[in-house]
């Protein structure tokens, strides 16, 4: 999901210009001069988990586009209609086909050159048997040691795992919240 | 900022249909029949402050809809460029003028029925002399026991006082986590 600018006005197909409107805003919006709607464009969320069994996290390998082929934690865009929390799960579900149960808020992360937010929750595995979905190549347990670093999808996803088996190790999770530019 | 459906296409303004798109997506999206653009329609992120000085909390009575002449803590949408902290600390200087340090992210609440989720901190300030600016009829100090909870704007808003207040008590700030449907 890239963010090219607004071309048309989704309301009434106008050609909408870039200016300040009229009600006092300071940053510069589409603005359809047919029928005066203003179209903001906000930061969106990716909500995803922390799936973990034992000493091991599961990982999913990307079958999509972008970063085809590497590693992530189960995470995708938030839906209308669901909360941080369901959204997780969903996708735990979809990527994974993860049987869990969701525990606490875990990383909150701010991806501002994406216009991201992305929060993981821990979730603690219930079985190591997984049937993911098509977005996933394979769903597998790592420890701390196989951790394939070099080969992560995303840096939200490398920091998550890095706090969470620093506080693994302290058996003391807190929540993690960073802003990467 | 309501969500109507989208009719045209943002960047070729041709009329949009809602249908399932061809990449396996399992949810109705709008997508263009000319340009195959398929567009999406995700939650957005509402951030703000719980600003403090010494027993009270600021309050800023709205100047604008909705909820005009309503009581809210300062907050407003999350913008393109900046983390949830730099939104929320944006935020309280445009709608209470107010100077502080921010402090731990308090309060996660998706608010589903609107497609939001709002984030608060905790903000200490630094004098308790505001500016407000236009969407901000009067900024005020409040003890609990001066809330007036019947006036207040949003249920994020009384939600997070109650917990703000409940936990000052104890002297222990958790990170509060909920869903209002």
């Amino acid at each position: 999901m890239h963010r090219s600018p607004i071309k048309f006005c989704k309301d009434c197909g106008a050609a909408v210009v870039y200016r300040l409107p009229d009600d006092g805003d300071t940053k510069l919006r589409a603005v359809c001069p047919a029928c005066h709607a203003v179209h903001y464009e906000n930061p969106i969320n990716v909500v995803g988990t922390v799936p973990h069994w034992g000493d091991k996290v599961l990982l999913c390998k990307r079958n999509i586009e972008p970063r085809f082929g590497k590693w992530t934690l189960p995470a995708g865009f938030m839906e209308l209609g669901e909360s941080t929390a369901e959204g997780a799960a969903r996708e735990t579900v979809e990527e994974a086909g993860a049987q869990f149960e969701m525990q606490e808020l875990f990383s909150v992360m701010s991806v501002i050159h994406v216009g991201q937010v992305h929060l993981y929750y821990r979730a603690e595995l219930l079985s190591d048997v997984f049937d993911p979905g098509f977005e996933t190549i394979e769903a597998r347990l790592f420890t701390e040691a196989e951790i394939p670093w070099d080969e992560i999808a995303f840096r939200t996803v490398s920091q998550t795992l890095k706090h969470y088996f620093a506080d693994r190790k302290t058996g003391q999770f807190g929540l993690h919240h960073e802003s990467l530019v």
